[in-house]
């Protein structure tokens, strides 16, 4: 079986960390033997508008809808492209047209690599992310000028997307330890969020062995610090889980091996595989970026695609990796790119 | 001087860190002999609201409108009492009612609290929080039912919010380190989030010699747990500074201890002094609730009042109190309220 993959490496350090990461997934296929990858890259990102005015040509999304997953690395080089332009060109272009509507994020204390905190416990948990609208919805607008200036921006939030993003989180629950907490604020924000609660509470009827807790996001985000080990699943609205991830990367000990991925869990576009961590133009291009949030990616992309044996591998060669010490300089190691990769293949078995 | 202050201990153990709080107040003006207080108790809350009804007489708020400062403990009692009612119907309704568009919100690492953070590196920040506005606006509805149904939340931002807020924050950094950081996140919210970074841009023109730089929420929140050393003053929306306020209390080592000032800066109304925990029912009645997030609420309000070496007098006999071990079991220690009240009474020179 071949799976044709569509690659968009984007900006900065993705152009040096996808293909690392399609070294390693290549092997994992190798390693297999049941299947391969078949890649297709696509130069879109923040060059591209820099030449012909847009992040990705106007029949992009048909293109990427003839490949089974898209692997993408970072966008964004704010110095050069409004970031409105390149994230809502691209990034985030690409998450609504294909209704890539579940943002899957896990967080987990790695071997070798020391956590900020003091007592972080073996903590291991996964946020699922609602992708497509809430706070994220582009409605809004502004009245009257100067003084009297007034923006309003509304968060939309469906029923069918609600309850999509929370069903996924209980049936993932099943999977894992049991456990659903979902990050509310309905003391505080009083349309939206009572909304979401309701539905909690009406999905969570179906998943009766299944615990289930709402905490507020202001008392969830300190918990990550205080008590990360509480959590198995998180669901959140989209601005909640996109703040919960980054969280989730800083315990970790480094937002640059957080990995994500956009998925359309109805398989009817691909999904779209990102890693957390952003474009990082200043260390870009001298093979000193670090690979593992985007080797991590693709763990998540073997998992989607039913190889989670594969997967499993994969993230215990990274955790191998780190054990050794082979760290990039964001780790406070001295290790490059080239040297990770090369540990990571080196562990896969 | 005689200071008329409105206390309202609310629920839980608002009752018992009140009581305590004001006994170090009380010293704290005899020390400095030039001012005293005289207090009075308004017995609103939830038990209150169980027996009339309502969680404030109709005429509570011009009642309150007599004094000078409002000092409360805490509100809330989700099991017997909706937060919506309990919340709104007092707190929220005091801090919009009486204009107190401005939540000040310290974090400081103290001696003798372990932050959760490996390197807290001494981190000592403040966040100046829009409190009337924002994503709070009781704005939104809803359309449709059944599977159908979509909640609508409106965010609302008036430019002069924003700039007090952003003002207020600037006027502080000015007597402290020289530098604030706007919390944003217009990549992703593009309505509200692009206007709040113009005002911030155009506020920022008039302090030129200030430190100004913009973090999106989701990349700052990790830094609160990364680099907390990092930050002097952060300037905030409602939500955005509810989140990272909580996180502040967080690596400090408890929310318990993390005070708070609700202010109407133009002093037209009394402002609210009120930690940010909250009433916490589980643990209330015993004797064994933690007083020193209300008693360093009371230093915010000496602070207010303009006896700020008062304040820096009590903030330093809490800190005495915790480097002598003297804890409640939120911090793990095994001391009772009164024993902590009495240390800070001692350590207050
Ligand atoms: C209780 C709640 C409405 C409140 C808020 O969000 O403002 C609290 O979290 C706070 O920070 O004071
Ligand atoms: C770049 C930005 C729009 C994006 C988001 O907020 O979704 C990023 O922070 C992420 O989490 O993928």
């Amino acid at each position: 079986k071949t799976y044709r993959i569509a690659v968009i490496p984007g900006d900065g350090i993705g152009k040096e960390v996808v293909p690392a990461a399609i070294e390693v997934l290549n092997k994992a296929a190798q390693l297999d033997g049941s299947f391969e990858f078949e890649w297709t890259t696509f130069p879109w990102g923040c060059d591209y508008y820099l030449e012909t005015g847009k992040m990705m040509p106007d029949n992009g999304i048909e293109i990427l809808k003839d490949y089974d997953q898209i692997f993408l690395g970072a966008v964004g080089m704010p110095d050069l492209v409004p970031d409105h332009i390149s994230l809502w060109g691209l990034l985030i272009k690409i998450r609504r047209e294909m209704k890539q509507s579940i943002n899957v994020r896990p967080a987990k204390l790695l071997q070798g690599l020391p956590s900020p905190l003091r007592n972080p416990n073996g903590f291991d948990f996964v946020v699922v992310r609602e992708n497509s609208e809430g706070e994220y919805a582009e409605s809004g607008g502004r009245i009257h000028s100067g003084q009297d200036e007034i923006a309003i921006q509304n968060a939309i939030f469906t029923r069918k997307g609600t309850e999509r993003a929370m069903r996924y989180a209980f049936e993932m629950a099943k999977t894992r330890r049991q456990h659903v907490t979902s990050a509310t604020k309905s003391n505080g924000i009083t349309y939206s969020m009572p909304f979401w609660d309701e539905v909690f509470a009406q999905v969570g009827k179906d998943y009766e062995n299944i615990g289930q807790v709402s905490n507020h996001i202001d008392a969830l985000a300190a918990f990550l610090v205080m008590k990360p080990d509480n959590f198995d699943v998180i669901v959140a609205s989209n601005l909640f889980g996109d703040i919960l991830t980054d969280l989730g990367g800083a315990i970790m000990g480094s937002i640059g091996i957080a990995p994500a991925a956009n998925l359309n869990i109805e398989r009817q576009y691909p999904s779209m595989f990102e890693p957390v961590h952003g474009s990082a133009p200043d260390i870009a291009g001298q093979g000193i970026a670090n690979p593992l949030g985007q080797i991590w990616t693709g763990k998540m992309m073997l998992d989607f695609l039913g190889y989670h044996e594969l997967g499993t591998s994969v993230l215990n060669a990274i955790e191998a990796t780190l054990a050794q010490g082979v760290k990039t300089a964001d780790l406070g190691g001295t290790a490059t790119l080239r040297d990770v990769t090369d540990t990571v293949l080196y562990y896969l078995k």
